[in-house]
């Protein structure tokens, strides 16, 4: 049972935690509030990655540390029980003689899940978990819980299912409201992925333009050979990092935000487990046609976002998803279609 | 200017016209309405195609017809003026002493556009014609406008752009709600062409199965060789006329209702040369995809109807339009986008 009062301090812990979105990159949004006599002494949130946690930030908002004797802290998720980037939380909540600790969410991160309200406990602070995770860190639970970042393809499409004219030629599909969302998208994504066909016949930036990051998604390009890529490419223009994935060597010099990792065998599964490796938690695939059906023939693809546009390419233009072979698709579900301008947005998850 | 009281009884004659929807055929909707003295004396419409007209019907329902001397008819197209399946209603209005006739439209077809108002203007009748076609007809005045059917793509596409899973297999793409709205379709249209390609894959009936009309759409099937057509596909065990179109000669001996026409040169213009020849007002064109394509790019398709349903098939499927070359496709704009069910129909009109 969930007592009234302990939801709506909770709430006011996620209102808190939403301040951070689009700011703590791999780290989840946090927020927090502590209550006395049924009064909020403070609120806290995580602001950004690198920077002190939301239990720490609302500690450090009462007029004197000393207010927190005895006091309940509401906090969305488990506090962190390991030094990182910051000194963990868990002690400190028990330093300053919190008295009880209501979460969220257990964090599903290995390095905490349960051990810091393993040291709360031990040091006799009430805890209580709601098991809320308000979905504001859907991305950072899956990739714990699933050991593996959420992939997401994303494409704009025409009504004769193409995603450009002529195959070889850039084309303009979507709406300008279809843009700005897919601009939001590649936002919320850690990781974009293209193939070598996307990035010579589109010569994309990758880049998040609506509203520029701090923390920039690594740019990966799946090719067969890094040695063969046109160094006019506007993506080497930008700053942030960039991970070629070549099927053959590479006897090039590359630039310090450029590495090259050849692997002859590239695939989904592959690319999926160096990414995992490297803490990755979201892949959002822009294409082409054929990178779009490999990943879906994987079983691997987790959220399908398409913009249908209400144009016609006409007979040759290259289809959204294309592979010679028939391929086994998991199951997908509607779940959500929104409009934007003109075009159709349609979200699949996986069943 | 039109008078309040014109446009109110005009109003009423295009209701009545409306109740004639999916039986008159070849012939035009048409609705009449008899007013003496700002009050109706009575009302009609064509019925069916071959049955008495709008006219014949509203002074039929007059309790004598001596109430017509020096009254007012309001209809919605101009009285006909041939002696066609029944005499002409412009001289029947002179005879009955109508003193003023108030028109919708002026009839496109060449037998009538405008001696129907000559007959009546002759013999000292006051006529109007305000120029409201209330859409009702919309494909008998394109025909008679543009000498030539309406032509309508109708397809179901996935979220791949994928009209089946595999090809030569037949699969469910669209959503019920898609379906009955499709029959629907089928049901205005006075033909329905497909290729040999989905006549042996999807085996369709081309049947209207929501409401059997009471005339069932020719049935147009363009094939390389009519001779080697399967005998066992169930649109063969249907009794309404079937038009096969062949590139080569045919040797069979065919059933009654199926006519084979022979041209090594089949084309979307020769075709709609043919049909336009044979008073065929409407064409839906039902797949596959290489049909679509180069009837998309014969610059003679007015509407392209697609459901897209929220489904993925993956690489192998077919797509809903291909062709190996890059074809030039005219201009369309957005007409609609509806709800039907999961899926959402987007209905482009040429521009």
């Amino acid at each position: 049972m969930i007592l009234i009062s302990d939801q709506k301090f909770m709430n006011i812990a996620f209102e808190e935690a939403r301040k951070g979105t689009g700011r703590t990159w791999k780290n989840p949004l946090v927020g927090a509030v502590i209550v006395k006599n049924d009064r909020i002494l403070s609120v806290g949130y995580h602001h950004q990655f690198g920077q002190e946690h939301a239990e720490i930030n609302a500690l450090g908002g009462l007029a004197d540390v000393a207010l927190a004797q005895g006091a309940t802290m509401y906090v969305t998720l488990e506090p962190c029980s390991h030094f990182g980037k910051t000194p963990p939380c868990a002690n400190r909540l028990v330093e300053v003689g919190i008295r009880r600790v209501v979460i969220g969410q257990m964090d599903p991160n290995p390095i905490v899940a349960g051990k810091g309200i393993a040291i709360l406990k031990n040091a006799g602070v009430e805890v209580k978990v709601l098991n809320q995770t308000g979905k504001i860190n859907d991305k950072y639970n899956f990739f714990y819980q699933n050991g593996r970042p959420f992939l997401t393809i994303k494409y704009a499409m025409t009504l004769d299912g193409k995603i450009n004219q002529n195959q070889g030629k850039r084309s303009v599909v979507s709406d300008k409201e279809s843009y700005h969302d897919a601009q939001k998208l590649r936002g919320q994504n850690q990781a974009i992925l293209i193939g070598e066909n996307t990035l010579s016949v589109d010569n994309p930036m990758l880049t998040v333009r609506d509203q520029k990051p701090i923390f920039e998604p690594l740019k990966v390009l799946l090719v067969n050979s890094a040695d063969k890529l046109n160094a006019k490419s506007v993506i080497f223009n930008t700053q942030s990092d960039i991970l070629i994935l070549s099927r053959t060597v590479t006897n090039k010099k590359w630039p310090k935000n450029v590495e090259v990792v050849v692997d002859s065998e590239w695939s989904p599964k592959l690319i999926v487990k160096l990414l995992t490796k490297r803490g990755i938690q979201s892949l959002l695939i822009e294409g082409g046609s054929h990178v779009h059906a490999i990943f879906m023939a994987s079983q691997l693809v987790d959220e399908i976002d398409v913009y249908v546009a209400p144009i016609i390419f006409g007979g040759g233009g290259l289809p959204a998803v294309w592979d010679n072979n028939a391929l086994q698709i998991p199951d997908y579900q509607l779940s959500s279609k929104v409009n934007l301008g003109q075009d159709i947005k349609f979200t699949l998850r996986r069943k």
